[in-house]
């Protein structure tokens, strides 16, 4: 038999208060998106973590953003091997079946998954370097991005890790032959994003300074 | 060189606006959660889907829920072989990192990625079937799924696979030995949702009635 | 020997009910609680008025808010005689132990302490003036509040009175080193709060207005 | 001018979806109460501790309980000094204002306060036993209890100790006039509870055998 408990009753009581108020305001657009679809203008790819909250800080509205979050806000080298890929699988609906007009790749600061990859990476966490450990497989994706903060002081290095991920996640993405053949017939922008979720910043990459600017 | 180019200004109008408001206003609960980490309560797994807001539809705040959003709120089987698992690293990170106390897999109305996998099983859609078709692999975590919705009138079927979807997510979810650990020590409960995005329905698997009731 | 007498039956009744249900989906929830502390994002001050749940109206699960309710919703001022001071010490354990990020006073309408506040000041009530009186003695923490308020016609001025109470505690709370020194360092935000706890209506104090508006 | 600001939009929308529910479904009530005045048969003294909800735990209305919450739950001796006292303020109100029939203290596990007032009366807290230190002074009323719990291994006593704060408060309740006279004209009843939050426990006071005993 499954496993499954019932909501706890403050959730169902927040859903049903939520239900009597901004879905009754808004009835008309949720049915509407249900019946003719989505059409999001972006994807966003974000941390899991319960701090960065995207469609707060951009004020978005039901059917505007299509979002993958996953640990460090990765996006992995194509592969097309035959096996579960969740992030290019996202990426690939997102293109090719939704043809959004925006991938924003969003770091954000004290990200956890960053940090295990740059304890990793200097020796640190040996536990993360085991075959089993999925967090550190994972965080494998970013070890490129270790080697370019390897030579900065150890207290910068977790920030400008976490702004790697950003780079490296937006190298990655033009390896798939959907996305770079979508940028080059200039369907498809990509925006590299960094927010300080403590100080309420944003910077954004800039390539013309090789380096991440604030904007707000 | 990197391809990214600044982000659209209405877009940094909004975050600017959010950040004289919203961030003004919790900037003390900002700041102490990013010193003092994130002790989120539960995990849900959602789809990337635009018209799937867990946060809106729950009240969250900041800090309340470790999100992991995929195509159809999908969690694949355990599966240590050392390759990238975005999804598996999310679960194991929120489990044996964060200690969350809920996992929640939400699944909703509409879904395409489970419509995709609808046609695929059905021989309609040949193009996911295709070794390169990261959608179409992805959804094959949904297959067994399929097999227990096959017998149905075929107007029926998508919606009882969006289900099915939430289902074979929670049992995928108990082949991680750390979380039918946690389960078993009651350190952790799962549990099944499914939305109606348009009519603005929940309803939350029962094991008891081994079906999904209306909560809201 | 002291005196206690055993709980009565339908209050043992409904705490087994609690359990069975509340508890058994929060377990995990509840337990992590216990084990790795409360990390309350705000303190509440409201009154013991069996009308007034807070936790009701926003929602809140176990851990949100560390709730301190006294007799009108009072903070007295800074005072540190090394006598007694409950509410003292609760603003001290919240600000400079749990570290929270707001601290809400709210207020409500038809305050039985407010009204006693009110009658005593206006000689009506000559019993709440004697030293013995508790509740008198309490309530001379909200004097300077009823001198603002005295101008008004008779019947208007026990609501006003009550918003009065918000604002002297607000004031008072300012009067604690630790809570300036946190509110100026951007650690703390204050809120004042009125609810009419009849027609369900919530005011919050606007500093720009000098006044409360509705929002909810 | 005031320090003052809006309360953060997620907590006014939550505000704005249980008025559109369960005020709705509740106002003739709540009218009711507001119009004819509250009439609680309990009076309820609970610690702040963001995990300790009573009106849960015992599926309490709005109307039912009159609820005092400070650190720790205690209840100082009487001593009318003219000074202010929120809790025998409190206290008074409840018994000869609205004429409670019970008064409950109840206590919890891993109680902030209590810890404090064991490693200060152990001699670990200096900065506790401080003049300055509005928590230590207040925890001083629970050293009594301490010397009662001294006897015992370290690990035991900060739970024996909890349990002593209840005792504590019973016995310091007797102290009020207003109180003692009351229980002897068998118009109030008084209660001491423990409650285990992270296991769902919960103990009462059983004088006969001198100590508290599960029941639920």
């Amino acid at each position: 038999m499954l496993q499954a408990r019932p909501l706890p009753a403050y959730l169902i009581q927040r859903f049903q208060g939520w239900k009597a108020t901004t879905y009754q305001d808004n009835k008309a657009w949720y049915r509407r998106l249900a019946e003719s679809g989505q059409h999001p203008r972006a994807m966003v790819i974000s941390c899991c973590d319960s701090r960065v909250h995207v469609t707060s800080i951009f004020g978005a509205d039901e059917g505007e953003f299509f979002i993958h979050r996953n640990v460090a806000n990765l996006v992995p080298p194509y592969n097309p091997d035959g096996e579960y890929h969740g992030t290019s699988a996202a990426v690939e609906y997102a293109v090719t079946s939704l043809g959004v007009a925006h991938i924003v790749v969003l770091g954000h600061s004290n990200c956890g998954g960053v940090r295990g990859c740059h304890d990793m990476c200097s020796g640190h966490a040996p536990q993360l370097e085991e075959k089993s450990s999925f967090v550190g497989r994972w965080m494998d994706i970013l070890r490129p991005g270790f080697h370019r903060v390897a030579h900065l002081p150890e207290d910068e290095r977790p920030r400008a890790l976490e702004k790697e991920a950003v780079l490296v996640s937006l190298e990655n993405l033009m390896t798939f032959p959907f996305v770079s053949a979508a940028v080059e017939e200039e369907r498809l922008t990509l925006h590299g994003l960094w927010t300080d979720t403590g100080a309420g910043g944003l910077e954004q990459y800039d390539p013309a300074r090789n380096g991440f600017v604030l904007v707000g």
